[in-house]
């Protein structure tokens, strides 16, 4: 069994609106940054996960996005994985 | 002025307790995952803004993450840009 950290990555479908997304937008505005547009607000998760290899890891990870992290009506999902040297390394 | 796509990841300081991400853990144990640890739930902000290059891009985006977007308190944020070629381009 190999470690690796995940970074995953939920972003809301671009057809979906993104009420949060707008309401930022209006603050940056008003602090002077009036170039900024298409302010999108997703979640990032960082975990850890051991598998006996990186496609076993996605295939966890691509679980767990579906069934858990994301919502597939609404959100899209990718990820990152990287081998972690020493298991016992935070 | 160029236009530059922002990817903008904002997570809690280690020290930082993180109810959430303790309670996804707990869930996808449950779902049968249980060599996950170390979950951390953050924010991921795209957005596209304009600059002359990409330092000045970079200084915008230091100051809308210190006054808005995170709490330095209890969060780091780190970004990318890119330049976008069409400006119209969604």
């Amino acid at each position: 069994m190999t470690d690796y950290a995940a970074r995953i990555y939920i972003t809301l479908r671009p057809s979906v609106l993104d009420p949060a997304g707008v309401a930022v937008e209006s603050g940056v505005h008003q602090l002077g940054f009036t170039t900024v547009q298409n302010v999108r607000i997703g979640k990032y998760v960082e975990l850890r996960l051991a598998a006996v290899d990186a496609a076993a890891a996605q295939a966890q990870l691509d679980q767990m996005c579906d069934r858990l992290l994301a919502n597939p009506v609404i959100e899209n999902y990718r990820f990152e994985i990287e081998p972690v040297a020493i298991a016992t390394h935070q």
